[in-house]
């Protein structure tokens, strides 16, 4: 039997790409962190490790997330939805860093205003520069 | 200018369906209630009458959550995320019942066990019967 082959994997419904959206939440505060994918191979590692690991659309590679930042997400919850077609992570987060903008959580922009005047305002500091984060190469958070 | 041409509407990366993946979650608590898609209108409604509505890719329409079964989502915050193409929603949840299932958040079932004999497990309770919520027609959540 191929170790891509268990039955829990074939529970979730992937899609026409093979992936499946996941969403990172830190176990303790509730924050959510992060939106990522994965598809057979990454959902199999991160369950393996207990540590996320994703399938990086942009770089079309698997993404071991802190591979290059330190900033590891140690798995400590794995739920799959009614549909069975979205995962929740609920992670520690190394740093507590997740975006790699150096912020805590990606979703720091808040939206302010009315739908005729609205605008997108970043609420969140910088915790760590992105150039310390990244000491080659392009970002991968 | 057309309804739909606000610039805070134009910072979205609207994917080549149009559509942008949506996470609610539950204000107070910061449980993750589920996962959807929003178009622009979906998204300018959703700001307009500060309650969700969602695109149904199933049913391809603008879906008011909670029009059918009366749980409806009061929005209080508003999230885009780093990369422009994702939102959080913090929702206040009416019943507190999000799932179609009749259950709190659409992420009930937690993996258990190994990567060799890992299974799904329903881990929270139906608070309501889905025949209770839905009098007509088809589960609309």
């Amino acid at each position: 039997m191929s170790t891509l082959a268990p039955v829990w994997l074939d529970a979730v419904r992937w899609d026409a790409q093979g992936l499946v959206p996941v969403i990172a939440q830190e176990v303790g505060t509730g924050d959510v962190l992060m939106f990522a994918w994965m598809n057979r191979e990454a959902l199999l590692q991160t369950v393996t490790l207990r540590e996320a690991v994703y399938w990086s659309r942009s770089r079309n590679r698997l993404w071991h997330k802190g591979e290059e930042s330190g900033h590891v997400q140690k798995v400590h919850d794995l739920r799959l939805d009614c549909d069975t077609d979205v995962l929740l992570l609920k992670v520690e987060q190394i740093d507590r860093i997740a975006c790699h903008t150096g912020r805590h959580s990606c979703f720091f922009q808040q939206f302010s205003g009315t739908a005729e005047d609205g605008q997108w305002v970043a609420v969140e500091p910088v915790l760590k520069s992105p150039e310390a984060m990244y000491k080659k190469g392009e970002p991968t958070a």
